[in-house]
């Protein structure tokens, strides 16, 4: 009888997530951080970097269709898009899906993220020959900081405000975002929960307060500790409700699994306690 | 220095959700079940029922505005409220706080659960003395079979669908509670997870298909397995969202943390996995 093991992550030192693992199928230590996968009984293969779950191949599909898919809708025509991290590709399989792209930029630090998620998670992984796609494998902090008037959408697709992501979440980074956006550009991020993380929400609002629209969307996933989690929004131009077409989601016919049009506009709705919250820093 | 234990409950033999906590404050074997109430390091008191977390101070709000609010404003006036289960008292808070209830009748099978809940959730278990409470412990199912064109809502607060709740799931349950309910009465439920229950929402649904309206709605707290968890509906006359007035929401002015007018039209929203699987038994 196969045995199974457990993979525990503990989170701010008050919560644990379990999953039960058949085997470890990579492991290594890039200059960056401590790159794992394992085989899990239930929820599939798993990318796990520095003890913190990155994605699994159950629940993948609601992480990446999220981040992508609310601000290529949001904005009329995404062409160019920059994805900064993202390497397990989920981001770049789904932004490469809108046939309005004519350029996907990813901006990867960490080369063995990618090698990892080439081998060992075939279905997220699905986007790194692309003939659009152009892959970098630098620190996204830097690549960013002399572009110009240059992106459709940028999306920062990090692991938590810590370790090698720390430089995604700074004051100069997000003037930098800004000034590497077109004119009716917006940008999406990673924005942690807004149970356990509400004060570093306002402190990402606050660094996007130059932008026309600015707000957190939520979501919730299985392999993120516990209830709802956010991505922040910041629009130039696009209202990402009233600017927002549900004809041409219809007309797109992506495969979606978890976004749809109601999602769209569900996504934006907030619990009476973050909305009080975070409305100060919000434009809506 | 204070040491800090672990509970961890484990589901469905696949994930795990671990809490740390200081001390054990009540344990006892009632007739039904095993309860236990801890003192959590970050998460306040938490109710423990036969090793699965019932609730707990940090995130109870959520479940019970979810549970009450979305009928309560649904229903045109709601008057008479049966609560079926809830024996910690979150649920019967939140009724009570409707100004245009007459009587809110709760029927807990587990004496020992608002008993514990009295002494050591005192957050939660506010109401139980409350003027228009009338409180029975008994089984919710026998109790219901007799009672005909009663009730404006009925609440089923309950646990799992093994145990002491395994009665509150069945064909007959449901045929009782439409009997129940008067002419333009709703019903809600607590639902569990779409993602790894979505074949017993479906047996869910169908057990109501002689309601006009039925559809699951959905919210995420900290408490249950990992990602959205649903709430059933099934109402005789009102639709919760072309019925639904967010003037008297707004002239009620009750102390919400989780539920808004916002978050009462997004709740009614599907990701797509789920609502394409759901929507041949839904009707909203």
């Amino acid at each position: 009888m196969k045995k199974n093991k457990w993979f525990i992550e503990e989170y701010q030192g008050s919560l644990s997530m379990g999953f039960k693992y058949n085997k470890v199928l990579f492991e290594e230590q890039s200059p960056f951080q401590h790159i794992k996968i394992i085989e899990t009984k239930d929820h599939g293969n798993m990318l796990i970097n520095d003890n913190v779950i990155m994605t699994c191949d159950r629940d993948e599909f609601i992480y990446h269709e999220m981040i992508t898919h609310v601000p290529l809708f949001s904005h009329n025509k995404p062409e160019t898009v920059l994805v900064i991290g993202g390497g397990d590709g989920g981001s770049i399989r789904e932004v490469l899906k809108h046939q309005t792209i004519k350029k996907c930029i990813m901006v990867e630090i960490d080369e063995v993220v990618v090698r990892a998620s080439r081998k060992h998670l075939p279905k997220i992984a699905t986007s790194f020959d692309h003939p659009l796609l152009e892959l970098k494998f630098e620190d996204g902090a830097s690549y960013i900081a002399d572009k110009k008037n240059q992106f459709d959408v940028v999306i920062i697709d990090s692991s938590e405000p810590f370790g090698p992501s720390k430089a995604l979440f700074g004051d100069q980074f997000y003037r930098n975002v800004y000034e590497s956006l077109k004119e009716d550009g917006l940008v999406v991020a990673q924005g942690e929960s807004m149970f356990y993380s509400l004060d570093f929400q306002k402190s990402l609002l606050k660094r996007v307060q130059k932008f026309k629209y600015r707000t957190f969307y939520n979501y919730s996933n299985l392999s993120y500790p516990n209830g709802p989690w956010s991505f922040l929004l910041a629009s130039k131009k696009y209202h990402p409700l009233k600017d927002f077409s549900k004809q041409r989601v219809k007309q797109a016919k992506l495969d979606f699994r978890y976004y749809n049009n109601d999602i769209h506009q569900a996504c934006f709705c907030h619990p009476q306690f973050s909305k009080k919250s975070l409305e100060p820093f919000c434009n809506l």
